[in-house]
């Protein structure tokens, strides 16, 4: 995907030979916790799905994979590491979107996908403990069996992990219910830069003795101590759901529909996203696997989309909140028309439709694609001003098929796509830094929830101040002097 | 109360002088921003409602008030005395319980008060900024014409200052509802120790831009910097508000009904509170501003009392979902009486009750506070305990008249009092640090809400390791290597 511009390999860290990986495989205690093809207990080839990330865009050449089955294995690895001047990538479920969990040159990755249990969960307070390797699916699926649900949903819960999660403070689906990540992770368990395991548990709710440690690791990708547990505040779960598609005349109706969701819907409102044309076109034609999918008859096809969902504890009262929103909508001419799931599955296929925006603008080209933060009110202008600068190129219909916009509109969370026919240094040029700038321009952030990962890192200036960047710094040197932890990425 | 062991005072800040004093005021653009006794611009009694804490407890002796209008001004000033090594103590409204917003000894005060101004809301995000001296209820009052409510709420309210409120990371009535600050802040501006001004502001839900440094600064008690603005996402103000007040036969029934209104108000519960019999008794002789107060006839009266509130959108559903478990709490015995408001007065007195335990007991006798954070399930034995060991010295009845238990129980923080006839030596060192101990053997915290200050400082190790204290330090180092902001408190 166009040029990558990344850090040339640092001097300063170890290359690993045949004798290194033997002396680390004396500190694990199983032979299946570590995969090298310097003594060939793996080949290159076995190394490619961690070396490479999912969309194929970074890849790494590490030749040492170690996956600790404790958080005391995990320790005595980082130690040797930090002993030995070796670099360190951590990864989870290795579903991240900028090149933050996959090496950029030879790292040792340090995969988290043996260290799973759940260590505790306390049905009176909601509080979960769990290991950082655990899928987030199965995490959510244990809750479920309890009558809880965990405080994040996102696309690749499938396959993403809950250490990752918290690593990259991931925002998702429910953000605007269940809040962020920062108030409802109470506690960390993190194994620091140079081995050492700081224990920053909590089966609390509140906690005033000092600073927040936990908060630095919580967003930190890895890059001053690697999460190997969490302790995370989990609500009940909804007994009763709704989810309903509206298309919309405009990106100033999408606003006051939110406005009425917001004033009809109160406390049970639990998302609202919106897509554009271009992306339910893209889903019409590839969701669905590829076969499809439609929702609206044609003459109630609109410029926009939101789908809008409740979660609460009394499926009647739920009902009529939503009628009652409906009412208005229409009334009001701010829809053009509305779609109710009836049951459960109606309501997973509303809910697809969102979903699939951003594998089905990938499969009608070569998707650029940026997760920026925006005032919610402006957030649709990036997407107009972005397609503004492919038509002043004359792009539009050539090198670029299509400018299009979807995302979590409650948090002014705008995934944007440029879709082109190629992946082009001239494309690339024409869009970055142009989004960054333009990002910056509406007092936005380059990175909403995906993170800087080596991606973004060039970047940062665009979102954070001078001072800002220079106390950073400033934290990574105090945690990570030697810079072994998840280099050439985040703070450069 | 008791003997107060305070750090003696640290020879590396300078003592302020008449010339330096007109320097300062030269810095300053009103005669009336800096009060000081070295000039005669103020009598050392003039200067006491700031040297002294509410509570009468802790007395510092400064000789010199600033109270910028300005963040460019407390810039200038904060610089002034980074280059100077002159101690500095910010203070907001002075309403702490742990002797963290006066001075130890001579520390210049930075008073907030006069920097007071709503720089914007938005009315679809719900967004508020606004600068740190704004009392908090004025701060409510506004949000309350725009239809919001802000996401804290506490007894001070009417004192206390928002700035404050996030320096100490505020908990409060609500939390249970609108969850901490860590995630309804957005953003902060602070003035940091050398004098820079660091803009950490936010209009947006969603910012994965490197480390969250505004973490840092939430709940620092001005160990690093001075906050001199916040943005916070405010919520909708719920339309509907019910308060109703439980009599409960036993603790383990009070955690049978913390489940009960979990599962029947579900996403309308706003807070859950509790008292004992102790705090009852004391706020029907000394309550209500000394005539006393009363809910019970005396054949209803229980051992514990649960305050349950909800906050939604839609009255009648609200009621609905109140009734339904109002007829499961009496069905299953759960609670021996109840009383429902009927309007917003009764409300109001219901909450009084509860609001009016630590004055009520404080006129009952010396009151001795804590407030610690102990896993809910668990939480009334530290009450149990202290009694129990106030009764193994036969104290009680004697030097000790009660010891009392209440609080949020929703979030599972306990305000112990143990209620003497005199504050002594004796008496002091029977409760500390026992209580510290104890609650570190519920793996509790021992400081819930109200923060460390100059009180906790000390014990901070029964709360936290040897490595997040050594972290700690490392943090305050990096921010503010002269050690000038808020000394002999919070990090030693």
């Amino acid at each position: 995907m166009g040029i990558l511009r990344l850090p040339p390999r640092s001097p300063a860290f170890t290359s690993l030979t045949t004798a290194h990986v033997s002396h680390l495989r004396a500190l694990l205690s199983s032979p299946t916790s570590l995969l090298s093809s310097l003594d060939g207990s793996a080949t290159n080839d076995d190394l490619t799905a961690f070396n490479v990330d999912w969309m194929g865009k970074y890849a790494g050449k590490s030749q040492v994979l170690v996956k600790p089955k404790t958080t005391k294995e995990l320790s005595t690895v980082v130690k040797w590491c930090h002993d030995h001047n070796v670099a360190i990538v951590p990864q989870g479920g290795n579903t991240g979107l900028v090149g933050g969990s996959t090496p950029i040159h030879d790292e040792l990755i340090l995969c988290l996908s043996n260290l799973n249990a759940v260590r505790s969960f306390d049905p009176v307070s909601g509080i979960l403990t769990a290991e950082a390797g655990i899928i987030l699916e199965q995490a959510d699926s244990f809750l479920a069996s309890k009558g809880f649900i965990f405080p994040l949903d996102l696309g690749a819960k499938g396959s993403c992990q809950i250490g990752g999660n918290v690593a990259t403070n991931a925002g998702g689906l429910r953000l605007l219910r269940y809040g962020s990540l920062r108030g409802s992770v109470l506690g960390l368990e993190v194994v620091l830069p140079d081995g050492r395991i700081w224990s920053g548990f909590s089966g609390l709710r509140k906690d005033n003795t000092g600073y927040d440690l936990k908060q630095l690791f919580i967003g930190s990708e890895g890059s001053i101590g690697i999460i190997t547990a969490i302790s995370i505040l989990c609500p009940r779960r909804p007994t009763s759901t709704n989810v309903a598609v509206f298309s919309v005349p405009s990106y100033a109706a999408c606003l006051k529909v939110f406005s009425q969701a917001k004033a009809h819907l109160g406390e049970i409102l639990s998302a609202f996203e919106m897509f554009d044309a271009t992306s339910y076109e893209a889903v019409k034609k590839y969701g669905g696997g590829g076969t499809g999918r439609n929702v609206f008859e044609n003459e109630s096809e609109g410029p926009f989309y939101c789908l809008v969902e409740t979660g609460g504890s009394n499926t009647e009262h739920d009902s009529e909140k939503l009628s009652s929103l409906f009412e208005t909508l229409l009334s009001d001419s701010l829809i053009l028309d509305g779609v109710l799931a009836q049951d459960a599955s109606q309501a997973h296929n509303l809910w697809q439709i969102r979903e699939e925006c951003p594998s089905a603008l990938s499969a009608a080209g070569k998707a650029y694609k940026y997760d920026l933060s925006v005032p919610v009110d402006k957030m649709y202008e990036v997407v107009e001003r972005m397609k503004e600068r492919m038509e002043s190129l004359a792009w539009v219909g050539g090198k670029v098929k299509d400018v299009a916009g979807f995302g979590h509109m409650g948090d002014g969370n705008l995934h944007l796509n440029v879709v082109a026919t190629e992946f082009s240094e001239e494309v690339q040029s024409a869009i970055e830094p142009f989004v960054y700038q333009l990002t910056a321009e509406y007092n936005g952030s380059i990175s909403a929830e995906h993170g800087l990962g080596a991606m973004k890192a060039p970047y940062i200036s665009y979102s954070q101040s001078p001072a800002s960047i220079e106390l950073m710094k400033r934290l990574k040197k105090t945690f990570d002097p030697k810079g072994i932890m998840n280099p050439y990425k985040f703070i450069l």
